[in-house]
């Protein structure tokens, strides 16, 4: 697997020789297989298909992809349509579709990512207590974001400074992003953890057993409301009852201000196959956390506090 | 799949030509295997690897296999080795101890499970509102029981009466209970079901799409704490914070009045293999709701409310 020399962390993509070649994640972490995309629409079948997930990736991801495209209009409809829920893919695609040079745009972009991550993370890790034991979910690391990780670069930075004693990660169904690939990445940064399953956490906390969680975001509404991987709402509802603070983390592309509240953000549904069951399925790829269990939203601009409408807007605002 | 004429439901296992003969549920529903244990070695390893589970079907299990035995002390011990959590396992293996005929004991022990679920499913059923779209996790129906099922035998008595719409069901990792069994027997009946990850159920109910839980039980404490399937507790909670009622149905058996309360129920932990993770991973088998969760648990003795301890006081009382 290849690391970036300019973060120390695994790379989702890299664009090179004309073409953006990403790390197929479905196969991780038992096979590491790369995939050469020279044209848009390879592109947007890597994200449709997972191949590259996590909102600031697949916007990362689009941004490239759009460098490779002939017809710029037409490619960002086909990105667009890729998935519904992540608000970075619309805002990278916008920022690469009327730019001079959409390939310099994307690596602008790429870098731009690279830093509010590290940077949010060195604000998120501020939050750690000692010895803090954190709980997450589905995947928010480097693979996440092309960067040092979301709310998985808080739990790096955590441990830098010696504060993050260990993280329970929930396996996250279906597809397993927590258990493939988030255990992966904690492993290659020496942190402890352990798998659980995603219902495994209610009794964690109960037990006294959690002291964080984490989470990274799809899209953030402008009263604060967060869509990410479903099963993070759940764990809002626990971490509230059992007074753990429920931090998100997120780079400011990841608010939309344009969407008033979780209600208005599309939730992608995804092939009920997935679930691999004996009868008929539904299978929701996100849920909504409303912006009442959120204890704080870490990003690059800034660690965000209730009121969220407030904050929120401070962030968003043009310097 | 054999169907026991009395009762109409599927088998978990049958006593015939000296041997008890055991559907292996870990293959369901891709194969119908069945496994004849001539001794109680035999049934003790179907136990202890979930080919039979369920709380009264092991406690029934754990029957027949002191029928089978020779040194019944020997055998009492083995059996209640096999699995911690689930109390009807002790309390059968009590019954069988001392009994003149083991095996018209165990005989009789299963004909009183398959009345007590009956009579338990309907007056489960007397509880759910016409058109109910209920929730359920793990698998407490025929094949849990050996009878008519508890949360299974109330969904299906609730269907018979034409008040159950639909059922989500729970596909309950790490074993998949609710996709493989529960979603087979509600196909089996006829029942319009939909398979969903764990983590779902807290967006169904945001939703307002879930108007009643209804779980089985492996062990109730005397003030009214439950272990059962890891996963229930956080579908307590959220079903608390949603106004969805939450029921628990189980027979009388699996009360224990020598637990005070859910702190002093040992809770398994299996293998983490189960959890198939790229790193280390923590597998607890059960976990505790609290009473001041449960709306009511269902019972063959009668529906109890809440204050618990003089519900549960009542019920378990010789007649």
């Amino acid at each position: 697997v290849s690391v970036a020399p300019q973060t120390g962390t695994v790379e989702p993509f890299r664009f090179e020789d004309g073409a953006l070649v990403v790390l197929d994640q479905r196969a991780l972490p038992k096979a590491e297989r790369w995939i050469r995309c020279e044209t848009v629409e390879q592109v947007a079948d890597c994200i449709r298909t997972l191949a590259v997930r996590g909102a600031p990736a697949i916007g990362l991801a689009a941004a490239y992809g759009m460098a490779l495209a002939d017809d710029r209009a037409a490619a960002a409809e086909l990105l667009r349509s890729t998935r519904p829920t992540a608000v970075n893919l619309a805002w990278a695609i916008e920022r690469c579709r009327e730019a001079a040079e959409p390939l310099g745009t994307a690596r602008r972009l790429h870098r731009e990512q690279q830093e509010a991550d590290r940077r949010l993370a060195e604000l998120g890790a501020e939050l750690f207590a000692d010895g803090t034991r954190a709980l997450t979910h589905c995947n928010a690391g480097a693979l996440a974001t092309g960067g040092f990780g979301t709310a998985g670069g808080v739990l790096r930075a955590a441990w830098e400074r010696g504060r993050l004693a260990s993280v329970w990660v929930d396996e996250t169904r279906p597809l397993l992003q927590g258990a493939r690939l988030t255990a992966w990445e904690l492993r290659q940064a020496g942190i402890p953890h352990r798998v659980v399953a995603d219902s495994a956490a209610g009794s964690l906390m109960a037990h006294g057993l959690v002291d964080r969680v984490v989470v990274g975001a799809d899209r953030i509404a402008a009263n604060g409301d967060v869509a990410n991987k479903v099963g993070t709402y759940p764990l809002a509802v626990l971490a509230h009852r059992h007074g753990v603070p429920f931090y998100v983390a997120a780079p400011v592309s990841t608010i939309d201000p344009a969407t008033p509240d979780g209600n208005a953000i599309p939730i992608e549904e995804r092939d009920p196959a997935e679930l691999d069951a004996a009868g008929e399925a539904f299978n929701p790829a996100f849920d909504v956390t409303p912006a009442e269990l959120v204890t704080a939203i870490v990003t690059e601009a800034g660690v965000l506090e209730p009121p969220f409408e407030e904050s929120i807007a401070r962030a968003v605002a043009p310097a």
